[in-house]
């Protein structure tokens, strides 16, 4: 059971938002300028894999599973890509600049001053660019909040899979504040 | 000197948004709402004591200096408490319901999970309600992202004292984003 009295069978954020709809306007629209705003050139399911990727550091099991079925649903074909990653970053067949990007998000899950000139450096030998490094950092802070928030106030957790297939499809098509 | 290349000479978050504006606006208005809002019944010194507490557990200097300061202004007579739960939380002078609240902050700092329930009954014990304790978690998250923002990017931290005390009675009055 939730900390607080949120409404009941409701999962994850979405329990939360209806709870308090005032912070959840703003937490929407930055998951749906951040992950799916077109001024950024990672793709969509590149930008699910970073939040996925950081939700699995932090051992947040509704972020994780719900984004990692976002990401998949938008790599389509490639959507081995993910399961990749979660079992091995370094082996996984994600593109370098991507990769590097990762390994940045890895970095900021742990702690800002984590990143160093380094990290970015490689990040742009492999093409990426400041608007990307941006991106990525931003996206890793911010999933360092909703796991928190989520995990913090022990917010429903779904355990069934096609719980989060569903969740991934919808989540594909784009974040939308819900209703009471 | 940031990771990016952003505007030269504005420091910490002010920098940041000034790159990329599409997120900065829901980060602004989750500071106002959660930090602002009137919805709550935290008042804006306790909450920004809140973000100053977790900024300082991150090692943020930007953020733990200026929201200080924008504590300390908020407090008035009484800012010598910013100081005293940044020295010793549990020998502070502040509200024994503030203290457990600051308490949870401190674990969601770590992790979601590691707030128990024994956590939520002390606050509760001590008056808190839900929606305070919804504020304390979510305000935490935020700063948890808000720190790695910062630093992630490694954005211009001024060192200097009076800096900070004009930056946070700016922020008392309210955040707004700044314009190109």
């Amino acid at each position: 059971m939730a900390h607080i009295n949120v409404p009941e069978g409701v999962p994850g954020i979405r329990s939360l938002v209806l709870f308090r709809p005032e912070t959840g306007k703003p937490l929407y629209e930055l998951a749906q300028v951040l992950l799916r705003g077109n001024a950024s050139t990672l793709s969509g399911a590149e930008r699910e894999l970073i939040a996925t990727y950081v939700s699995y550091r932090n051992q947040c099991g509704f972020c994780m599973n719900s984004h990692a079925a976002a990401s998949r649903c938008l790599f389509g074909d490639e959507r081995f890509k993910v399961d990749e990653v979660l079992q091995n970053l370094e082996q996984s067949s994600v593109s370098p600049r991507l990769k590097a990007l990762l390994h940045i998000a890895g970095k900021v899950q742990v702690l800002g001053k984590e990143v160093q000139q380094e990290d970015i450096d490689a990040a742009r030998a492999e093409g990426a660019t400041d608007k990307e490094i941006h991106d990525t950092v931003l996206i890793a802070a911010a999933f360092s909040m909703f796991n928190r928030y989520v995990d913090g106030l022990a917010s429903l957790t779904p355990t069934e899979p096609e719980v989060y297939e569903a969740m991934g499809e919808r989540m594909a098509k784009g974040y939308i504040l819900p209703g009471k």
